[in-house]
Formats: structure tokens, sequence, C-alpha cells
């Protein structure tokens, strides 16, 4: 098993484990992204997400997708939008090396924070977070998340 | 009053909103940014950040600060990390102006969302986001936000 940067070609496999990850989260509608559109926003000339992967014989056992964000507190930051290893696989260290090599990746661009979400009733992740000394910001400090759609953000602008 | 793009020069002034923001959310030793760092941040050659600002003769009475981020359910996003009007200037419609350039130039790079947080006691702002047709996605889905400090990230890696 080997932890590497993801390539254009993945993208087909990587679009398969994103459906999977969603399946777990209960959520199984959400993903409407292609195959090809992960290889243009993320392999293009501007690239919106970096993802590492764990391979093994070809196949992708899990993946990590991260990019760069901004704190006016802070500065520079890297948020990871997913960690996901499939469950056949777990308990073999495999999701803390790809979370490892997100962190990796943002101190080396000198980023100030890692942030990421997780879902209040996933409790084996959020003690896997905990352990690692994340802070939970929602219960420390009451941070909602929001969001517009959209169809909601073209009727706002309209109005 | 004009709503524009900010510029490098307005950096030492958007860093005094910052600390007006911050003081606001109760937290006033949170902002650790320098003008300089703003400057090389969202002015160099990668732009972690880009910035709306509502300027009156020459003083800055609000600013929206937001970035790119990533869905793999849904592609491209733009996040807005801060939206700030100075008590004296609200009612005018100041904020929903910047929040709409935010919103415009999510739209124009395709983005299918747009993403912010509020404190959970800001009931005022919690009222205008929904107002305008936002999800509460804490409220609606459970999701929690994590963190991990520059020294956690460190420590984890070295482990």
């Amino acid at each position: 098993m080997t932890i590497r940067t993801a390539r254009r070609e993945d993208c087909t496999q990587l679009r398969a484990v994103i459906q999977e990850l969603a399946d777990y989260e209960k959520m199984p509608d959400g993903p409407r992204i292609t195959a090809e559109q992960l290889e243009k926003d993320g392999f293009g000339p501007h690239k919106f997400f970096h993802c590492e992967v764990a391979e093994s014989d070809g196949q992708l056992l899990g993946f990590a997708l991260y990019f760069f964000t901004y704190s006016t507190w802070e500065g520079k930051c890297v948020f990871m939008e997913d960690l996901y290893v499939q469950p056949d696989h777990r308990g073999k260290g495999i999701g803390t090396k790809l979370w490892k090599a997100v962190i990796s990746a943002g101190l080396e661009l000198e980023c100030a924070r890692c942030n990421w979400q997780c879902l209040d009733w996933n409790q084996s992740s959020i003690e896997f977070y905990e352990r690692a000394g994340a802070a939970n910001l929602s219960k420390a400090e009451g941070w909602l998340s929001f969001r517009m759609t959209r169809e909601v953000m073209m009727a706002f602008v309209a109005k």
C-alpha cells in the first residue's frame, strides 16, 4: 500500500470512492460530480483541489481531498474536505497516513490551521479526531455552517 | 459609497476593520495577522483570498472576504470567510451589496454553492442569512467544525 498524490487517471476510481463515502454518510444521492469534472477541476491549469490517495495493486483504498483557505486572523489554512478509507482497510493506519499527508502539505505552505467538518452522529470519527488533538469548534465556540445552493445564489443576486 | 474589489493599498485599513469584526465576535485577541501578510497573501502571485470593500471618501465601511473551495459532491464553491459592516453604517443595504458581490463572483466561476459560518449567539446575522434563503447546515445535517492549530499539526506529523 502506498500513499501518493492523485493523478488525472485516478478520477474514475476517485468518483467511485466518493460515492462510497456519501453512502457511509447516509446521503447516497449527494454526489452529482462526474469523473470528467474532477479531472478538469483538479488537474487543469487552475487546481481547485489537491488529493492524496492510498493505493494497492492499482486499487484506491482511500483518499484525502483538500484545498487551501484563508483566515483573516491567522492567514493561510488547509481545509480537509474528505478523508475516507474503505471499511475493509480500516484500523491499519491508512487514514492517519492520508491525514498526515494533508497536514504536511499545509505545514509546507506555512498554514496556520487545518480545518475540516464531521457529522455529529459519527462518534468514531469524532473520537479519532479528538485523540489527535483537534478541537471541536462547534462545541467550543458555537460556529454554525450555512449554505446557499446555486439556485438560491441566482435568486439572491437577481433581487 | 461604492462597492469595489480591494486593492493592495487597502490592507492597513482592512486590518483595522478585521479587528473591529473580532471585537464584535467577542474574540478581540483573535487576529494575529498583519497588513503586510494580507498584502502578500491576497495581492501577490498566488491569491489566497479575494476581497470586496465598501468605501466612502477613502474610508472602508465594510468588507467581504472570500475564496474558492471544492465539494466532492458538486464541484467548485465560494466560501465567504468574513462579511462585516461598521455598526454606524448598518441597515443601509451595504452588507447585502457586499454579499451579492461575493455570490456574483461565485456564479461567474460556475460555483455550485456559497458556504460560510456564523456564531450561534449571533441571532441577527442568522436571521439575515435565513431571510436570504440560506440553510443552516449544522441544524439540518449536523455538521460540526474541527480545527488543528499549527502547533497540533506539527506534533501530529512528528508522531
